[in-house]
């Protein structure tokens, strides 16, 4: 029989997803021209036709890690496993089109409760004016897993990597962080309210931006329209599903640049504000190591400032410096603080388990 | 908090892995023009240019389910879970160029048992010259999970559905079956024994065929290459991942016709025979209701018949009928049996558990 040897054992824990994923791929190597860029970014990116790619991303969610059935509705939970990695052909500046799905369920689980997983993929494909294509249903031995392949395309000259970036250009996200990880925080309190006494009925009222944010993210379609329509191409971009400062690490380490972000210009929603202080916890720190807002991280070049500035969806936070001037939060008394790549490591601690 | 209903629940098990998918993805629209196949074949077919297509298959393997570790070296669990992909691409009579690989693994699995998973994965890439692009690395609560995507091409034209068979056309099988599922029970047999009493070694001498074809199995890349050179287009093929009697029952109904094969055509290595005997199966059984041989089954016009016979990979095993005439193997007295859809189903039984 096959036993691991017990010589030698680095724990996953211990070496964090990026690192892994680097150390488990670096000797591949390629044997197609049609293959343009592989594992690093966003989505993989592969030749079509002369002028047009296709785009490839794929992420799993698995109970216990990334969702808690105790509070996740099973039809937002679908809705979320494609959201996730639509965000991650946007973030390539692409249009998503075709996704599949590979569901692995255990006896726990009736066709019910499947076809309830099933609506709220239904209702992505039909907003998203995505098409599912194929996929696996199998059972497990615990668990529900969902894994989402998400398929799009772009004119070769519009795709957007994360390794573009460069000094001096303006650092843009989209929308609002920190909600979907303060909603996280609520539900997960008033799950060990209830898990201590059942006759407590959860206290979720006044709660809805910031459930909705955790529950049913929306991926930033109307972003990569509203940039075509601004005539904006970014130089660099990123989805933030991890937190804001493990995406900036990305964005800094790829392009080779530093980073200098501005605490007063972080654009917080006031519900993410006020829960943060219930909490006791600073609301920039939902942003910077929160996550889950599937917002857009981009940089555009200086000149086109005047073209984004007014819109409602997209906020200036900061700017690339030189790589070794370091990562750096610029606080509201005027200190700047070193940001470490924290972002969420799955070995470590579930996002939502 | 979130409870499902009591009310009405239909148990996984009752319904059956194809019907499932069938009444899941039923109200499912297409958006995209670029859309020309989805659900229900080997793999799903995308428009690429005027004259060339994407196709798209996705399988996963799971612990417990597909595998089981106290038999399966890890190497050869990421090579198969390659080459179960590839079989789909190949089954569609393309070319498979790209994976995406993700797995999950509990805090059990050192990184060292990752790099062994990865380097089967490597090896499927290097021999089958695909190229690794991208995936996911998680965290799971328990047990092993690899999903990986299969990213293939061919010319419009080439494309061989499973829908498009046709009466008197010639049912035409690649290598030998039952195989893979006599490994696996040489394999079982052998973990009982274990179980009963560790100090026995397992027995495992002279079967290396047998369990080489389950654990680690070859797709028949080399015999889309054959069919090119011989200047044969399949009129229909399907891969024989479940058994040759579910295979069979997919063509006759996607293509609707009925069927008739040969017990005594029926290509079974003597390996196969000897073992089934042993075990007291038929080696008939192994053939139509085993699986995991992962060999290509299709129909081609008589008048082909000629380019075929004789080549060494490919054996005529019976032909298509009208509809209403069934799906019958002819056993070697003459009598016709008739066969049902069988094929694993995995919500009733672990394939490999």
């Amino acid at each position: 029989m096959i036993i691991m040897s017990d010589e030698k054992k680095t724990s996953l824990e211990s070496i964090g997803e990026f690192k892994l994923i680097d150390e488990l791929t670096k000797d591949f190597k390629t044997h197609h021209s049609s293959t343009i860029y592989g594992v690093g970014d966003d989505a993989a990116v592969i030749q079509r036709d002369e002028n047009t790619v296709s785009l490839v991303a794929t992420d799993a969610l698995l109970e216990g890690i990334h969702f808690n059935l105790m509070y996740t509705p099973l039809m937002h939970l679908g809705y979320k496993a494609v959201m996730v990695n639509l965000s991650d052909i946007y973030a390539m500046n692409g249009t998503a089109e075709q996704i599949t799905v590979t569901i692995a369920a255990s006896s726990r689980f009736p066709k019910e409760a499947l076809e309830e997983l099933y609506k709220g993929i239904k209702k992505a494909c039909d907003i998203y004016e995505v098409d599912l294509i194929g996929g696996d249903t199998t059972s497990s031995v615990s668990g529900l897993m969902i894994s989402v392949t998400a398929i799009g395309t772009a004119k070769k000259e519009d795709v957007v990597y994360r390794n573009t970036a460069k000094e001096n250009e303006l650092i843009v996200v989209t929308g609002d962080l920190g909600a979907a990880y303060m909603g996280l925080q609520i539900l997960e309190r008033e799950k060990s309210v209830y898990k201590a006494n059942p006759n407590i009925q959860p206290d979720l009222d006044g709660y809805d931006y910031l459930l909705e944010r955790q529950l049913k993210p929306e991926a930033r379609k109307d972003v990569v329209k509203f940039l075509k329509e601004l005539d904006v191409k970014p130089t660099s971009m990123i989805d933030v599903s991890d937190g804001l400062a493990s995406e900036l690490f990305h964005l800094c380490k790829q392009s080779n640049v530093g980073a200098q972000i501005y605490d007063e210009k972080l654009p917080i929603d006031t519900a993410v504000s006020t829960t943060a202080i219930d909490f006791e916890i600073s609301p920039t720190t939902c942003v910077l190591n929160g996550g889950e807002d599937y917002e857009l991280l981009f940089s555009i070049k200086q000149e086109d400032f005047d073209k984004i500035k007014g819109n409602p969806h997209m906020t200036v936070i900061g700017h690339f410096t030189a790589k070794d001037s370091g990562l750096y939060l610029i606080d509201k008394q005027g200190a700047a603080i070193e940001l470490k790549a924290q972002g969420w490591n799955h070995f470590n601690e579930g996002k939502n388990a």
